[in-house]
């Protein structure tokens, strides 16, 4: 801590709207203007951070602390338990305690709810599906038939988990449907964005790996195996049957191709299309994706091709006028 | 049939799945270490594929046989006929024989459905509009009024169908809107999946031909024509006015820009953007699209490219070598 | 006006479907031919057109006046004042004057709810949201708690506003979650397209500007700011803290990266990615994006690569002809 120790905080706010009892954060060099002229009481920062004229809290891991400062001033809404009269719950329905279910929420024949979950107003729990302790459904999702879901998950509004696979039998160029019959499976702390949506497997299931977060409008196809805190970022997608190894991050609008290995911790750059399998801690870019210093330097190449074309039209005009005239030299 | 013919299936599974009494399927040669490995009963495949050691059922189109073996055993629900009294049905509203309607669904006035249907829980059917026969609706799908749906088709939770286009008259920098008054035709035997979009028309129909499947997380925008037999894969988009002729695949993340026509089985590769018209046939890639072979040439020689400039600089120097100098060559 | 003043007008079609009471319209030049044959009464066009063997009605703005025109054929759906007996009201709800509230909508906890708005069927308002007056919320729209909408806006059927940023703390390679406490205000005159997703700020707030039109399945991340007078195409993105000015156009399916500075007027090309901050006025295509300009000439470069490697290759032997031999040159 650096300045007044006895400094009184209210709250969290950016550098720009802090006020005088505030503590904004300085996590990006890019706002370092803004820290210089912000109104907050402190800034958070990372080590060896400066900002003249400011008291500083920094901390080895900046994001970090954020996310313990804003627990402490934005604790989690408490549980209302309680199961709406609004709701309908079917036969064989089990309740864990405490739990929360909103109105117009259904919960069709053999659903399980944990303890302490929240299904949020609208949603729809299909037959036989699984939600586990302290998870939280957002209003309106929708779980097909068979779905599982762990421990301590946030499912956000308009996701869809459990639709049918895009899998068809193309036969004189006519698609008959191939009955998808697998389940989809969300292990425990997984966190899945507004308006996305993960199949559920052909047969054999599609599996979300515990601890991974899934962004908004993301796109999960059939039999995709995600690992362990891996980061799917925007409208990412993942195309049937590929593997995901644990720590993978998919950027915004990156694409992984059907049945892909991708190894542990790769990356794949935003908008980039990954094609081919990848060993453990790839850091791939571009389309077709591939190492992301050769598509740097492909990048950077195809800026100067320009240049390379003139250059070699000037090769060219040198080397006309060295060599002698091609045409008959009759005495 | 290869193998023994009094072999027992009670199921079909995955090759890493699939226990002794369990049939497994090996339709990508990818897998053949696993179809190696695997404890199937038997063992699912193409012409003239072997699998030593295991019993083979070889059929000449796998992908239908699997089709046809998976809904021999994963027969679909069976219809509960029936209206949720918690449902609310407008006015003039017609419904066929044996349809299901779930709770909370809304039929506005003047919606029709036909017999068989299924109408999932929490669906909206705006004013005047169709759903044909043995139709399902998975949950939560929206049709804005007018919207017309025809037989067989599978709308999946999260679709929105009927929305306004995207039309703006901009003068002098605000955008005004442009009345959508053209409505959404899905022909029969249609599916489209979870949380994709079909756009109404501004002045016209938007249509998703007879017998194509539509994949999650797509954008087809207003006055689009789909021709028949389509496949539209996840994340894909289709600009205003285009036209796909029948058989068109736009693999995952594709897209196709306004106004274009594209010719019949055309194929747009995943993650490319289409920009002009195609005639029938073509298979294209990149961005923009262009014929796939002069795309994969156009890859090939990027990553070259550092390769050809110093074979340029290499060239410059020789020819330096052999030119005369430049400078004035005093006595 | 050109042709008779006295016809008679009783709709508005496309070119191909109008009857001879209709009015069709040619805006853009690739439906001349159509135009031709239009059996329509007659056509709107642009300054200067000319459609022999048509009546046609001559104006500076074609698409404004298209949008007069329909308004007039096609008044928007009456109001029908009232609050459904299935809707769900709070405690502490403030609902204005001539409001239309649909069956299965929930209205927490202090929500407010401005005069002549609709909240359509299957709605769920968070605590404490803000609907502005006139405003409407198609069926199975969610806002997050707090979430501000203005006057005059338009948000279709699954789109969700106020989900959580996408926002972690990494730390030995698991992600904790840093609580999103800010919220998304939509200024007046917005429309938001099916299934797009709006995510609340972390600290701070996500900002749609007045004006500003959003297609269908666009996802604009936590912290950013959207300029008035924007138009987000299908499918685009923007990432988190991204600032982008007024009347900025983002084409379908493109990107803006985070933190980013986008000046008033940009254009973003269709399937582009912006990675840099750019000026007012830019006109940017590729990944990464760069001057269109610049992006065009990369393009046909890079088509033109082949021909540049075989003009290397030529050079390359004309001048192994032209050098002396390079082994030993023994007498």
């Amino acid at each position: 801590m650096i300045g007044d120790p006895e400094r009184e905080i209210r709250g969290v706010s950016t550098l720009e709207g802090a006020g005088p009892h505030e503590i904004a954060f300085l996590t990006n060099p890019r706002y370092r203007g803004e820290a210089l002229r912000t109104r907050a009481a402190a800034v958070l920062v990372g080590p060896g951070a400066s900002v003249p004229g400011h008291d500083l809290l920094e901390v080895a891991e900046p994001y970090l602390a954020l996310a313990e400062i804003l627990e402490l001033f934005h604790p989690p809404r408490p549980r209302r338990p309680g199961v709406s009269p609004d709701a309908r719950i079917g036969d064989a329905v089990r309740l864990g305690e405490g739990i929360e279910v909103g109105p117009f929420a259904i919960l069709e024949m053999g659903v399980t709810v944990g303890p302490q979950a929240v299904i949020g107003a609208g949603c729809v729990l299909g037959e036989g599906s699984f939600v586990g302790a302290d998870t939280v459904l957002f209003p309106r999702v929708v779980l097909y038939p068979g779905t599982q879901i762990g421990a301590r998950c946030l499912i956000h509004s308009g996701v869809v988990l459990g639709s049918d696979g895009f899998g068809f039998a193309t036969s004189a160029g006519s698609h008959r449907k191939i009955p998808q019959v697998g389940r989809v499976v969300v292990e425990d702390d997984v966190e899945i964005g507004a308006n996305s949506a993960v199949d559920r497997g052909a047969v054999g299931d599609t599996i979300i790996g515990r601890g991974t977060k899934i962004d908004d409008l993301v796109m999960v196809a059939h039999g995709v195996r995600v690992g362990p805190d891996c980061l799917l970022v925007a409208q990412s997608g993942v195309a049937g049957s590929a593997a995901l190894g644990r720590r993978v991050i998919l950027a915004g609008q990156s694409g992984v191709a059907g049945h892909l290995n991708v190894g542990e911790a790769t990356i794949v750059a935003a908008k980039s299309a990954l094609f081919e399998d990848v060993p453990a801690g790839s850091f791939v870019a571009g389309i077709p994706a591939v190492d992301h210093r050769a598509w740097k330097r492909a990048v950077a190449a195809i800026r100067n091709l320009d240049k390379l074309r003139r250059e070699v039209r000037t090769l060219r005009r040198r080397l006309d006028a060295l060599e002698p005239p091609r045409g008959g030299t009759e005495p």
